[in-house]
């Protein structure tokens, strides 16, 4: 049923005609009705400051409803201050509402030429057209950073959160440290020392969301706003994005075999308060910085007063020797910030990672962290830290290791029977994916057409910020079955030369 | 068994004396303790660039251990780069290594003056030294933020975990929507309309973790470094902390019973690029921004074309109205940016906030997010989306709106029977905290000396950016039950007075 009348008013002096619908079966109760015909009447000025409403007795009686909701919305319309009540005036439209506002036509042509005309904060070299790539929006063959999610052990990870829900006590619902959760912070740091030679305790260590949140931390707290920055080239695109949004100036300072070429470094005459480096498995190429290299670069950090950012997202897998051991771990002046992640080695929409902060730093990180985003949260921490204590994580990463070998060397054999052994590849040795060169193609254009029909490569080309870019693909084999490998880069001959070029088999 | 043992060398031409411990019974495999013996000697020079090592038979014999493990060492060693082999020279130290770096010691001075002149980024009014007051460190009376744990659907809340770790599928293992999962997004655009008058929907929802987060974006993304915000005056203090470190201007604009006095903000002709606002519930005072204030910062935002942060952090819980609708939901023109938050509603460690991003911002605001962090973490949203669709959500507000109601009632009453009917009070009619005003006190030394009686009194005059600030309690009653609130409230008295004034009974 639907109550709908023209109020008429009783006294000449204030004349307020609303036409008022009350409807008694919307979700929404009557005395929400009354409250937000009268509040919209107010405010779109139908109703002026002033003019007298009906007694809530006299309202009940022309909408034919009880006089409680009428009373109830007048409460709240008096309370937030759209009605007053004056001695000898009974309830009017509040005196002290202002003139009508900018019409909401012309409000809207503003708003567009306001955020047109950039009264916004821009970040240049943020391109919001690069958020969803084509071929970064799909799941298989080569998607970059894709793990085998088919392997991850469930049951243990769910029985962990199930213990520390069960078990939880009450406190573990208050904020945290900020720091993160001081039970994984020492299982991280236990962990680090044997596994990848960084030598810290777990006061040094805070819990970030990822590698791009740890970035993002270390920018802010250690590079002034146009300061410049050197950065691997090829590199890391969405580092690029967090050096972008906090408006370093990005120099990109040429990869070779040995991993950054330091000496082209300070040849460019181009001083930097911080160089970001991957010199376990340098990203995208996959070589491994040599042990000349890493000394002059702490050399160079210490003479430069500069900070070095070790990102070192994947070198858990590492398939011919040992892991090579951290940058952090010969470093005695405390110039370089480590950073690592559990997206690769367990799976990204956990959000967790850390940074280890040379000592002197960590108050300073943490005042930075506790403004952006006060901590991470509690419960997957807790889990995490279990995960790693109980040894689930050694043995997740051991058999993971076997298994992307396995992948890898399906990949390799498959990418030189399609394409002949003088194809040149890159990376092979660590991680989960690797680099092919190719002369004579544009990567950007077939990376679109074979993101079409679902095959997502990578173009390298993307990750050069200068004009001397190489073409080719970057191939995350993480996701792919090795029996599935064959079938994989036929479809990668198919995009690059329109068919395959030799017969291919599934190993099946 | 420790085999030490001083390697004699057999050529004269390459005299390397390295002494090299072995410890069966470490936890450091062999071949890793011969790395690691090896790499510390060759980074610190003790072996030189171009000296020879034994051959690989010849340490083994002398160590008195296999060989293989020597094998395993030197091919690290070699594939980083610290050895070398020449043929005739068998295998020496790399001689691209470079000359010694700046010795530890030095550098340790040199690091030290580095972070103190200055070789970091300062972001002025980011004191470390607030990061934890003594009066935020502890649990109970009178705790700010404090949430009622014990009293939190736990049973719910961990079979819908239980659920989701269960049934989820492998792919929510991946990277999820930058902006936040979609289930939950839907879920909380369909709750703010009604519950919120908020006007919005799902793809103007980013998932956030937290108020803390959601203005560091706002503020990203919309003010450039060096402009001006209005603050409230009093207002939040860790928003003063998010816009130091954004190098924001903060104008403090006085607040009266109707909120922020908007005419005082103009009259100081301090041009601002955004004002955040507690409209529903002033913080820390507790007062509701009148009609009429609200129709003036909406005008105001639209003819300046700046922006409006309004937190929106506790409105759930009004004891005398219905919840005051949003000013986001009066804004015609897409001025307001509206920040909701869980921390108060459900608990603190959640981490999960959310912003209602006006439409022309949306890829805009995305792109900041990326660059910042990626993404919120996938498992606990899907749990929060059913959370607020299954009706746990709201009965959970239904339930603990008449609880904290409860303690509020019995906090003003203990308050008035100690203080007096004179004390003044604000911010009574909504939230999980109200505020107490004392003159002739200094509060931040009565915070102090409570807090070593672990008694959590936040001092108001923390909260004001400016001189005149105005001395007493914020008090929080979310975590203290109705029957201990007597006691709570005479534990007060004493920390202000040295002792109860009147004689106080709990109420049990």
């Amino acid at each position: 049923m639907t109550t709908k009348k023209r109020i008429p008013m009783r006294k000449v002096s204030s004349a307020v005609h609303l036409t008022l619908a009350v409807h008694r079966e919307s979700p929404q109760p009557m005395h929400r009705q009354i409250y937000d015909g009268y509040r919209a009447a107010i405010v779109s000025r139908t109703l002026r400051p002033g003019q007298r409403v009906p007694s809530s007795r006299g309202l009940a009686v022309e909408l034919g409803i009880s006089r409680i909701p009428v009373l109830t919305a007048y409460a709240q319309l008096l309370a937030e201050g759209y009605l007053e009540t004056r001695v000898g005036f009974g309830t009017t439209v509040s005196r002290s509402l202002p003139d009508p506002p900018v019409s909401a036509e012309r409000a809207k042509s503003h708003s567009r030429s306001t955020i047109a005309a950039g009264f916004i904060a821009e970040h240049r070299n943020l391109p919001e057209s690069m958020l969803h790539p084509p071929w970064g929006r799909g799941w298989g063959a080569f998607g970059v950073g894709q793990v085998a999610f088919e392997q991850f052990p469930f049951k243990a990870w769910n029985s962990l959160i199930t213990r520390h829900c069960r078990g939880g006590n009450v406190k573990s619902l208050d904020y945290g440290d900020p720091m993160g959760l001081q039970a994984l912070r020492e299982a991280i740091a236990a962990y680090l020392g044997p596994a990848r030679g960084v030598r810290c305790d777990a006061d040094q260590i805070m819990i970030v969301s990822g590698s791009q949140q740890a970035l993002d931390i270390c920018t802010r707290a250690l590079i002034r706003r146009g300061s410049r920055v050197w950065m691997e080239e090829p590199g890391y695109r969405f580092a690029r994005q967090v050096f972008a949004l906090n408006d370093c100036r990005i120099v990109p300072i040429p990869v070779d075999r040995e991993g950054l070429d330091i000496t082209a470094g300070v040849d460019l005459r181009l001083d930097a308060r911080a160089v970001l480096v991957t010199p376990s498995h340098q990203y995208p190429l996959g070589f491994t910085m040599s042990a000349s290299r890493r000394l002059k670069l702490l050399d160079w950090a210490e003479r430069a007063q500069s900070w070095i950012f070790e990102d070192d997202y994947d070198s858990e897998y590492r398939y011919e020797n040992m892991p090579i051991s951290s940058l952090q771990g010969l470093d005695p002046n405390g110039r370089v910030i480590y950073i690592g992640t559990f997206s690769k080695v367990l799976f990204p929409s956990l959000r967790l990672g850390y940074i280890v902060i040379p000592r002197g730093l960590v108050k300073h990180f943490q005042a930075i962290r506790v403004a952006m985003d006060i901590g991470p949260p509690t419960l997957l921490q807790a889990v995490l830290g279990d995960f790693i204590r109980e040894d689930h994580f050694s043995r997740h990463i051991r058999r993971m290791r076997l298994l992307y070998s396995e992948r890898r060397t399906a990949l390799l054999e498959s990418l030189h029977s399609a394409f002949g052994p003088d194809l040149e590849v890159t990376g092979q040795h660590a991680g989960m994916h690797l680099c092919i060169f190719m002369n004579r193609i544009h990567d950007l254009v077939i990376a679109r057409r074979a993101a079409s029909s679902k095959l997502w490569l990578v173009p390298l080309s993307s990750s050069y910020a200068g004009e001397s870019a190489r073409h080719g693909f970057i191939l995350g084999y993480g996701s792919t079955s090795a029996e599935q490998m064959n079938n994989a880069v036929g479809k990668l001959q198919t995009a690059i030369y329109g068919q395959p070029k030799h017969e291919t088999r599934d190993r099946e």
